[in-house]
């Protein structure tokens, strides 16, 4: 092909590199969100977005049971789904099976991954399976969404509000637990199970959505109109609150100022972690599944207020391209944010 | 879970098994096709289809270029639509890679998938690229159809003219020419190429489509109401053209008369292979991407009469359960077509 960089091998050029040379095959409009939006109809979008998870690369057999590896796939993709703004429809499952696998096995993953639809009300609608030396099981969740209530990557403004939908880094410790049982030492036994649980059974924040959109419709209202409070920035934190700050910022050509101690974290790391081990958890560990959200502060300080549960005002979008963590008790230095600390998946 | 087969291994159950035990955990109405219906929104329905390829078992280097991998993983997924009657959208691909691949191999695949996609005015629209130990590519199809003509296996009625809308086999000759090239020895450059061809890029018969609702239209606007000639049942005939007969058949609850030699077949084959070879091929091979369609006769007649080419009736839909294959020259005893001489995934 036309390109230097054909000659060498993906490893090289990591995940980022890769996606980079493949996007030139795809529609420039639809690329760099959690999902593809395509118009369908006036007045309905349809939004899809694929994830593959392949044996001993995103799951182990040591800490991920069948069903919780069902649960996460699903939830990763409804995740996607909500970070667009869409209404789950349903999902597809391609499984690469080894012939030795054993068919509870198999079971007991769709039953991960219809447990976490049903709470969504959604199903698996379709799917194929082959045979593969390595499990491997390739999701894709589609669902439909207002086309003018479509939330990107690319649409922070200056002045926004940065919301997290609820605590940062509670998954990353329960990865740690089920890597060094040790660790639980301190813990009291709810303590432990929350931990596990969020990295289990995270919950994707579909529920977001509508409290949202309820938001600015009587928003707009009593203010004459919507149009000032849309479009909405966002997507969703699965590969860290860090990494999903740096990437709206990017995608919207502005920067942000962060307030670390805004961060919410779960209750338990105020006695089991250090403050930098902590924070570290919830910036860079991932998986949790939160929503970050750019909006106008009226409704920003309303949908936090409605959410609860850690969901807070964390920061503000600024001019300029840079992402500063700030500690306001200057505990720690005003600290850049960027990509290079997140999970580069060839590196 | 409460299934005596759960202890077994996948292997054991086989493909049509598993599937068998899977579909226990999706909504029933929308399982048993070539792809997924959803219903959206009055007057649309989406269309969603998965293929799953993994290296060496659905492709491997020596028969087969990335370019060809990619057009051919494309051209199945848009079969799949056209099965359907449905019109594509786009294509999501989600991609298992060894950190050691080059980079070129993965533009070329993307490459091949693309010139497809832009034969049917559709596009990949977005996707998912993970580290692998097995090249893996799962393509998701999506498409759009009118509830109304949605093609289905479970439609054929019984008087119905069974149509092809090509000749059948071609694929599987291509593919004997890259196994074993001295076989192309009593070929000329030409016929050599149309097979290989044939097998390399398959033309998902998506032109199909518009042809046979225009002929409906123009048949119920004559006949008072189009109610008379809906619904039509088919599929394609990836897996050969025996496959879609008896899955058509059994789906519908009816049988089928097939005359043997009115199955279309290259005409190559006339001088270079046996009558049992060429028809083997044809009932067997698969590949081909066709489609089988059952639908009344008048209309049937004029569909094979417009897309010309190999279209042809080859038998009728018949009351009770056995697919006969027939040859009316009687140089062949009669055969009851089944399914166990299709390809068995894990078998």
């Amino acid at each position: 092909m036309n390109n230097e960089l054909s000659s060498l091998v993906v490893q090289e050029i990591g995940e980022q590199g890769l996606l980079k040379i493949l996007q030139r095959f795809c529609p420039s409009e639809i690329i760099g969100d959690d999902a593809a939006v395509i118009a369908t109809e006036p007045g309905k979008n349809l939004v899809v977005t694929t994830d593959v998870l392949v044996e001993n690369v995103h799951f182990s057999e040591n800490t991920t049971s069948p069903e919780d590896v069902g649960w996460r796939a699903a939830a990763a993709n409804l995740s996607d789904l909500a970070a667009m703004g869409a209404y789950p429809l349903g999902i597809t499952v391609g499984l690469g099976l080894p012939g030795n696998i054993t068919v509870s096995w198999v079971e007991r993953l769709y039953q991960g991954m219809t447990e976490c639809l049903q709470s969504y009300d959604t199903s698996i609608v379709g799917g194929d399976v082959v045979r593969s030396p390595i499990v491997t099981v390739a999701i894709t969740a589609f669902g439909q969404a207002d086309p003018y209530r479509i939330i990107r990557r690319n649409q922070a403004k200056i002045g926004d509000a940065i919301v997290v939908t609820g605590v940062h880094g509670a998954s990353r410790a329960g990865l740690e637990l089920l890597l060094h049982p040790e660790k639980a030492e301190n813990l009291i036994e709810e303590e432990k199970t929350f931990l596990i649980h969020a990295h289990q059974r995270p919950k994707p924040r579909l529920d977001v959505v509508p409290i949202l959109w309820q938001i600015l419709d009587s928003y707009s209202q009593t203010h004459n109109g919507p149009s000032l409070l849309l479009p909405i920035a966002g997507m969703d934190s699965s590969d860290g609150f860090a990494d999903a700050v740096v990437q709206i910022c990017r995608a919207s050509g502005v920067g942000a100022v962060i307030e670390s101690t805004r961060i919410s974290l779960p209750k338990v790391f105020d006695h089991w972690l250090t403050k930098k081990q902590a924070l570290e958890f919830a910036l860079y560990g991932g998986e949790d599944f939160e929503l970050v959200l750019c909006l106008s502060k009226e409704p920003a300080d309303e949908l936090v207020q409605q959410l609860g549960q850690g969901a807070a005002v964390v920061g503000e979008i600024t001019q300029g391209s840079t992402v500063v963590l700030r500690d306001p008790n200057q505990e720690f230095p005003d600290q850049i944010l960027t990509l290079s600390q997140g999970f580069q998946h060839f590196g």
